[in-house]
């Protein structure tokens, strides 16, 4: 098989393949611009089958590393920008990567990283980004199974893990959404979503085996994303609900050209789909219809793994509707055993989006001990993940995300499901927002504690907010806690940051015993 | 894997999947009607790996026996209701089959024909198809490198071959079908081709994948396809040029849901093109867009080899474009060497959609003594086919198809291409259609003659067809034989049946020598 640009190349070199800013590339002037690459890292030293780190931002330069990486049958390791030293550092070691590519941006680090570690380092500056060439690559033996790169999770606790992620992968993921949120040639993709996450990283592949454009921005920046949108006729767009919040305060209607909106990252609150698919669209007379897909996704499984048509999503508010085909998703009991329909459980996703395994470079034997050949093997199958997310699946097989399992409280031994307390205390009128966690207990294990941001400061009590939850909650799923801020911890994601939620409420505590 | 009905179901069990009139079904629906299918194949005594030829029109039996046997692991053997018994028995021994089902229309040359040669018989009515039942198929154990289908191509000189295709084969067609036309999850399929041929049977597996439905006729019937496209919301249509034509004759209008018409089986007229072009839509009152997308398809490619996008088929009228993503198509000279852009030569076609060879029950060889296991081996390679035919990539890399190389004519030692002959012919203002063939002469090999459609009877002589050709074409290109008739012959699919009129021509001669 022809690798996916060459391929690309010949069956539609004249589509649009990158806009950023004012700039705009086809696939054939892309792919002159990734031989260039390909010919500098080769020159470099770099070798197939090496593992490369690349710390950038969102630019061309990085998406014609992610090309003539894969066609030099190198790994891609992708690193999260916002870390600091010390965390890139941890990753690079974990990984064993041969080399760190860097920007200016981020020169500092990367050069006082790499040293450390004795790792080959190239400036992005050296490959020469732009420089077009002519078509040069020889016809390379291309196996959709080998290894793409290997992608941090982003999870909220814990030290992040390695995911291999396989052209099978990519290629099924690109399918299995194609099918589901439809593909014209004349898409254009505004991708805002960071290239160290596999949200982002996906836009690149799904692209580019469609023959559609990405509209690529740096981050999410608000002006310049509502100028994409008003001024580029943009057709999808990903997006966290806190961004699809924020565009929502600056826009009183959508482009004509817009016809989906993919909503991933967290559970899309039901307020925000709604107030979505009710902004009119611009020329367009009758009345709006929906644009919004909420996704569950995860690393592990290349990107979507269930995804709701914005047709069907007013009747579910919540839900994230079914998965994508020959995507299976089943709920399973502590005990191994599938849970019927309706019934909460661990979500274990099977597919050929699913990930071979997690990888480090002490523990290859997840992978077995080459990853290039290791992996072929599993090319015709398809591989299994336990996401440790908690969910159930209704009677006409639609999936509902409850709870990330890493949030799951017990206490006393019994399970509190985070989500169920917050949507108690959201549905107050004086609650804007509220974070649930666990935190230590001497005598429970752990008790349930609350971050509130109220609606005006000081609209409401704790005292209050504990009778309004004794109405409508079993006892133990009350909070023992409660805790007022005028703003939710982040992560760079856009998830909640629970992790630092807990902790502030745990310093709480002390403070008050000390 | 999972089959993909069952993926299918999984993933959108309430999408439309079928439509025969008025009625309509849902994959859920379908699949129920499916169970019952397989169940009674199973009791008749249908194993995976049989062989099993069906002999009946378009219908929702024909649709469930696809699936059904795709589920069975046999492998369906469509036969053409429209061969002679004769013919018929030839295919069926020719490929060993194991059963023949067939319908009330075909049941009396079907009992002859499985009598004489001791197949196994099952009347399609046997089946109680529209018998619902419940989902009751255990997993099995699936490949897509699995064989699917034998087809007999619809060649108009020789027998027929029976062309093997894997699920593998019609995955990338789907494929690469979609991301050239783009998919839709809201499509409406209107397929009036036989399911016989590859370019109806493509249409059904297609859909299956993106889980979108078909508006299955019979055949091609003008007002019953003219009702479909005023009453039901149409978006895709694949036809031949035939059919088109009778269209266009009948309509002044598309409807507002047609997106794209799939125009394949012989090279699209220029004029029939524009034609169609120029057409309005209804309740669209900015300037008309095109629709039609030429295409190249071979059964030995699961259908589309190449096919034009319609915004672009204005500027390259007679081109069907670019192959379909991963399909390679190189234009090859007598001696096997690749010919440069804007040569002609032999079209070979490369890729995941390509047969891996032809079968018969006497020449298993070709692709090994067990089809189902030696294919398995090919899941992960392309194949290749020399295709026969003649054609030039131009500069861009589209592709023109100049001629069938059965048709060539070899004239005292030249080569002289019908198709060219027949387009200076064409252009003249009292011809309507013409064929050109090569028949037998004693001097020359070959030598060139014509069958014309004039606008008008007596609307032009012979002799003022040779002063028009001689002003236009080389001197051994010139027919030395011009006959008149008011209607070319055709085949089953639509193209002209060169055969016939090179006998009718040819007996001319004959007749007149006696």
């Amino acid at each position: 098989m022809q690798d996916w640009l060459t391929a690309r190349v010949n069956a539609s070199p004249d589509a649009l393949a990158l806009i950023i800013g004012e700039e705009r590339w086809t696939y054939a002037e892309l792919e002159g611009l990734v031989n260039g690459v390909y010919d500098r890292l080769r020159q470099a030293g770099v070798q197939p089958g090496d593992f490369v780190a690349v710390l950038l931002p969102n630019n061309l330069a990085y998406v014609c590393l992610i090309h003539a990486l894969a066609r030099l049958g190198a790994v891609l390791v992708p690193l999260n920008t916002r870390l600091t030293p010390v965390e890139l550092q941890w990753q690079l070691d974990h990984m064993g990567c041969d080399w760190l590519i860097y920007g200016e941006e981020t020169a500092e680090t990367a050069k006082n990283c790499a040293a450390k570690l004795g790792i080959g380092k190239i400036e992005v500056g050296d490959l020469e980004i732009g420089d077009l060439t002519q078509p040069s690559i020889s016809n390379l033996q291309y196996s959709i199974a080998n290894l793409q790169a290997v992608v941090f999770t982003s999870g909220t606790s814990g030290r992040p893990k390695g995911v291999t992620l396989t052209f099978t992968n990519h290629f099924y993921s690109a399918m299995g959404s194609a099918y589901r949120l439809g593909v014209l040639p004349d898409d254009l993709w505004l991708s805002c979503l960071p290239l160290y996450h596999v949200g982002g990283l996906a836009v690149i592949f799904r692209s580019c085996v469609y023959g559609t454009a990405v509209d690529l921005h740096p981050r999410f920046n608000l002006e310049e994303i509502n100028r994409s949108l008003d001024g580029k006729p943009i057709t999808l767009i990903s997006l966290v609900p806190t961004m699809l919040r924020r565009l929502l305060q600056s826009r009183d209607h959508w482009p004509a050209s817009l016809r989906l909106i993919l909503l991933g990252g967290t559970a899309a609150p039901p307020e925000l789909v709604k107030k979505a698919n009710s902004l009119p669209r611009k020329n367009i007379h009758h009345s709006p219809f929906p644009l919004v897909a909420p996704t569950y996704g995860l690393t592990e499984a290349a990107s979507q793994v269930a995804t709701m048509r914005p047709e069907a999503v007013m009747q579910k508010l919540g839900s994230v509707g079914k998965p994508l085909l020959f995507t299976q998703v089943k709920i399973v009991a502590e005990d191994g055993r599938e849970r019927p329909s309706g019934k909460y459980g661990e979500i274990v996703v099977t597919g050929p989006t699913v990930t071979p395994g997690y990888f480090d470079k002490d523990g290859k034997s997840e992978i077995g001990d080459s990853p290039q050949s290791s992996i072929a093997n599993l090319q015709s199958s398809t591989s299994t993940i336990h996401t440790g997310d908690i969910g159930y699946l209704d009677e006409d097989g639609d999936l509902w995300v409850v709870q990330r399992r890493t949030d799951l409280i017990v206490t006393g031994g019994e399970n509190v499901y985070p989500a169920e307390v917050e949507a108690v205390l959201r549905k107050h009128t004086a609650v804007a927002a509220a974070c649930v966690v666990g935190i230590d207990d001497p005598e429970w294990g752990q008790k349930v504690a609350a971050l509130i941001v109220p609606q005006a400061p000081d609209a409401v009590t704790a005292e209050a907010l504990i009778v309004w939850c004794r109405e409508r909650l079993a006892g133990y799923k009350i909070p023992r806690l409660i805790r007022f801020t005028d703003k939710l911890p982040q992560t760079a994601s856009g998830k909640i940051a629970r992790k630092e939620v807990q902790k502030s409420l745990h310093n709480t505590i002390s403070n008050n015993v000390h």
